[in-house]
């Protein structure tokens, strides 16, 4: 997955500009975005992310998988992507639930997915999310190749991006853990997307985590986003439904991080293993940029129970990252071993502290947004 | 998996000393190895890693699962490790065969397992390696708490620390493609366990790749190799087979580079995220670190088919860590497309191209080996 985005709070606020880039400059595009009242014009990159729900129009087997020349791709045989809606695969362990549009998946927590804690890491948590919403289009028959928009999409030259993602986690999997993920989508105003999901342990029913996340197209070759044409809509909306995994009257609004912040770590260089299909760095590797630069001390005695990111702009194989992040006030509460255990006694269940985040990249002249993030904490027990 | 060695080629050289260690590191052990004729005393430092057979007498269920105030363990319930033998694990799609020793997993690559060609890693098939290796000892029944040792080896206070892995790949799976992990040990020297991997693919039966790698014991106190005692013998050797996943007449011999090696990247430094459940380097991570270090020009247009890893040292998550590797004397042929495509015209299958690797800790005085590499690779078709 690479990521891009604007902050949208509702998609309906969206103007979209279809003119050639001014700029002339592949990777930039415009679009006129209506944020909270405030017009803007903003540049955008292009984001390899997620041409995630690839969904196409029905083909017959034979048409996907005969070349012109007669020859089956081999490719397609390795994959087999599915080309008509299937309710059951029993080598993902995957089934269609919810009235046939919801997607669940039961997974075993491997041993390469928990940390030194043996319980499962968020970049782990993170990986499922886009697995499980891989294969949810998998499973409805309509995915085109690889990260490939649908048949509408394609024509359209229009592929997936996210723009937010939000999630709330109670409790970690630990290693071995049987658990369960659901996932569906439904409409984010006229022209987005949102994608939850749900973890629970299998064996207890017990809810561990919950996520959100709102989606937007995009034109692949002028990088605008664009509004959802209604051939597309025709493809997707028959999947949508209305239920929401996390609750947001108002969304958090979060700051702008400048280099005053408290704890900055620069010079962060993408590696060759942190690049995905799309040639981008792939937006978990964002979310362990941001953790790694909170205090070791922080982090030993605390854990992350939500995170909010605001996906902005991509990030190449050549940039260099720089991640910023401010604690909130009170941190002694929590690095301050007695005062927190005093403060574990009274209050345990509402006990959390927060951090704000930024990713930018670090150009010669200026610096770029990536992604701006909100994470809370409470203490381990 | 955390990961520690000596150039072992026979298990029935090695010679322990069990005396307290003089320089009195916790970390580091001494022990007496006779490789190739050549007597030694190397100091060894512990690795997390694998206490990967875990093989403990069987116990009932009840007897694992209630602490002494009669209330069940919160781990043992969400992770359920069997205290018998089970011939099927639907959760894993992971079944016993080889006549009852054996284990086949069938797996599908996912999406964050690939890299940006679609195909799958060489990291990910390291993890699956781990991954199929530990689900083995959890289907025999046998396995402690996470990567523990068998109840003869914790009577011993021993642990399984790997010490070489071959692997050899000829085709990489691609994203989405169901491939069968086949896996089993044996026998190496009196003192050793081999234990090998084969990956097929499941539509066609095709091997995609093989793998053989060498464990010895060590005592978790003391840091010194271990012979193997007859009562772990006892409880592991019912598993032994003869079969072998790569035959190797003569292990390839690795030099050991110095500071003139062609390419070197220093100052490597472990995140959070690189340490896994035993709070060490995970070696995987070693294999980034070290095809990171070859051009990407290079990596570009060629893939790895086999590499060899000699395990010497873990790397803790404060060591700082050197990446040095040599290429061999004809890279000209393989970075110039040109001569490269009429090699490529000539002799297609034969045609490899190898890499000599180091991982070293970067001390004040001295630099301390963690792995010795070779690596040999073949064009992109």
């Amino acid at each position: 997955m690479a990521t891009f985005s604007c902050p949208v709070t509702s998609f309906s606020s969206i103007r979209c500009s279809y003119g050639p880039n001014s700029s002339g400059n592949h990777g930039d595009y415009r679009v006129n975005v209506n944020v909270n009242g405030n017009a803007s014009t903003r540049p955008f990159k292009h984001h390899a992310l997620v041409n995630e729900m690839a969904l196409q129009s029905p083909a017959s087997l034979a048409n996907l998988q005969f070349l012109e020349n007669g020859h089956i791709s081999e490719e397609k045989i390795r994959q087999r992507i599915p080309t008509k809606k299937q309710l059951v695969d029993p080598y993902r362990r995957g089934l269609i639930v919810e009235r046939g549009v919801g997607y669940r998946q039961t997974v075993v927590v491997r041993s390469y997915e928990v940390g030194a804690d043996k319980t499962a890491s968020l970049e782990s948590l993170f990986n499922l999310f886009q697995e499980t919403a891989l294969n949810h289009v998998w499973m409805s028959g309509l995915l085109s190749n690889g990260f490939g928009a649908t048949h509408g999409m394609m024509r359209n030259n229009l592929i997936w991006v996210v723009s937010r993602m939000h999630v709330e986690v109670d409790h970690y999997p630990i290693w071995g853990e049987v658990i369960e993920l659901d996932t569906w989508v439904g409409a984010s105003g006229k022209n987005g997307m949102r994608r939850d999901w749900i973890i629970r342990s299998q064996a207890t029913g017990i809810t561990y985590a919950r996520a959100t996340s709102t989606w937007v197209m995009m034109n692949v070759q002028t990088r605008r986003l664009s509004k959802m044409p209604d051939e597309v809509r025709g493809e997707i909306s028959p999947w949508f439904i209305e239920k929401q995994a996390i609750k947001e009257a108002v969304p958090e609004k979060i700051v702008k991080l400048d280099d005053k912040a408290k704890y900055v770590n620069s010079d962060l260089k993408p590696k060759r293993s942190d690049l995905d299909m799309n040639h981008h760095v792939n937006n978990v590797k964002y979310v362990n940029w941001m953790l790694e630069t909170i205090p070791d001390k922080f982090l030993e005695c605390n854990q992350l129970s939500s995170i909010i990111l605001e996906y902005r702009r991509e990030c190449g194989g050549s940039d260099l990252v720089q991640s910023l992040c401010e604690p909130d006030e009170d941190e002694i509460l929590f690095t301050n071993g007695v005062v927190q255990q005093n403060l574990l006694k009274n209050n345990v269940n509402t006990l959390t502290y927060g951090y704000t985040h930024l990713l930018q990249t670090k150009g010669g002249t200026k610096n770029e947004e990536i992604v701006r993030g909100r994470t809370r904490w409470k203490p381990k027990i």
